[in-house]
């Protein structure tokens, strides 16, 4: 597979931007992290005075064969349901979406369940789910690399359409299980150490998703040195997708404001797969989920809220839409000590 | 003195507020703490499904007699400036405000500066910034409440605009000097551990700041049983302002957005004097001063955002509209299971 190149970070533009931050109207750096995020979205854009103009999240829906074992509160069925739900504009990042000015981009990338040709969904299916990962990979490794290449196609097609800011989310019935399997083997932490109860399992519910997930990766033997091997055997047509559209956006220089738990695996994925997206990732949230820290952590990305969501769907990155044009706004329209004649520290 | 009269916070709207949320089309909780505001904004306004129409941040400044000891990084002439600056459109509260949809009123409550009659302040000078602490009480009593009836006089006019959501922030050179002083009384806490660099003084700067309350508050001798006494001694008029606008906007059930550190010594001072105006405020972020903690942990507030800022004006508050409004749409807007069609927990 070959991934797109991904440009550097452009320091000359952060480095007007911390600049600037100096000689606006407030004491230097009493916007906290608002003043850092800004200068992050200068050397991201290459802009030293970043605007963004069109918001959209692309949300990325699949199943997991894993769901047969047992694994999660909900029945698979609601992948479906809920994909309906996005499209009715009923579910909760369609609300927050609006609120934020962005637009929403659904794509059945994997769910099991035929939609035919209904409007409003971008089609793109590659299986109807992945594989039950106890008795052997959850994809091959050629699917990962389809998925991949969708959510690359996607991020690309929506920024010739004028998109410049991107948000990622997903919604699949089993993919925190996914997820803290693939978080085990990338940060080689204990199972029961990123593993939570997504939708809501209980304690004896917690217990079982720990056992399967450890049986998962006996039977798969994934290659930690190698995260598309480890990515294919334990993981998530969605989550491979939004990894695409990390390498898509990122290639382009569009920043990309990273989700919950399931978004956090897709773009620590991407990361290892190709380090240099690393810097146009903003982490936009603390999940509830415990393995969602060791992803942050591992990646280096301080969280921007800290609300205790846990429930996927780009809710959280969305919400930091927010933050994000704050933070530009701010580097841009505020006025400088001159210009106001305000007197700077004595 | 005689305080509005305030509703009690309306249980049952805030029951339904909380039936509703567990049948929308999500794991119940799974939006933390955008669950638990919404239903706490139902109680505040009577109302299962909160709408806002018209959001302000009531921006009161002042000056300070204490700033003659050498406080502050930044002479007394910026509170003046900045007042120009806001309306300017300059400062960071006017850049906030504008993305967050909200409108800026600007409050000479006591600025050390004659403004005339330039169009768009509200004049409402008591005084040419407060006395100097160190040589006797701050403000007079009748000061104090001259200053809370301004407050309640604007929030009332504002609320019969149309005003249903306001924040409330403040500019005033030395004014963490006076919250300070006012948190050590109130939260019985020693001075060192409530005070902070406030603009940006250096460690010398911090340790003769600590001395300068301590020796206020031993020469003023406030009793901590009497908030108001603490209010005129250790003062501040846009405190004294800013603890009016609680009142008057809790008496409409209007919910108040709480900035950072003086706005929370406002907020503090308020419930201190009437208790009942505690349910209606919503804590937005948590400020780099220290004694913002105590003054959260003294009202059983929990911040919504914590992103280093130290600026005051009411911006981390004018941020945290984004939030307030984001609960409330989630709660009106978002689909239940049913209407949906959407499979609930098994």
């Amino acid at each position: 597979m070959i991934y797109p190149t991904i440009p550097p970070f452009d320091v000359s533009s952060s480095s007007l931007a911390r600049s600037r931050q100096d000689i606006l109207t407030k004491p230097s750096g009493s916007l906290g992290l608002l003043e850092d995020l800004s200068i992050q979205l200068a050397g991201m854009t290459g802009k030293a005075r970043p605007h963004f103009h069109r918001k959209g999240v692309i949300v990325m829906a699949a199943d997991h064969g894993i769901v047969k074992e047992g694994v999660s509160a909900y029945p698979s069925e609601v992948t479906a349901q809920m994909v309906l739900n996005f499209l009715n504009n009923g579910a909760a990042v369609n609300v927050l979406a609006r609120q934020a000015g962005a637009y929403v981009r659904v794509v059945d990338i994997g769910v099991s369940y035929d939609f035919h040709n209904i409007e409003g969904l971008l089609h793109r299916k590659i299986a109807f789910g992945t594989m039950n990962m106890l008795k052997g990979p959850a994809m091959t490794r050629a699917q990962a690399e389809d998925a991949i290449q969708v959510g690359i196609d996607i991020v690309r097609s929506e920024i010739n359409n004028g998109l410049d800011l991107v948000a990622i989310g997903e919604m699949g019935i089993g993919n925190t299980t996914a997820s803290s399997a693939i978080t085990a083997v990338l940060t080689g932490l204990p199972v029961e150490q990123v593993t939570g109860r997504g939708t809501g399992i209980d304690d004896a519910g917690l217990r079982k998703k720990v056992k399967v997930i450890e049986e998962a990766i006996r039977i798969n033997q994934p290659n930690p040195q190698d995260a598309l091997d480890v990515l294919a055997k334990l993981g998530g047509l969605e989550i491979a997708g939004l990894a695409g559209v990390i390498f898509g956006a990122a290639a382009e220089r569009v920043p990309i404001v990273v989700d919950g738990f399931i978004s956090g695996v897709s773009a620590l994925v991407a990361v290892e797969l190709v380090p240099g997206v690393r810097p146009y990732l903003v982490a936009s949230h603390q999940s509830v989920e415990i393995g969602h820290q060791a992803i942050w952590n591992k990646m280096g990305l301080h969280p921007l809220l800290d609300l205790g969501l846990r429930l996927g769907e780009g809710t959280g990155a969305v919400l930091a839409f927010n933050l994000v044009e704050a933070a530009a706004r701010i580097l841009d329209e505020m006025a400088t000590f001159d210009e106001a004649g305000v007197s700077n520290k004595e």
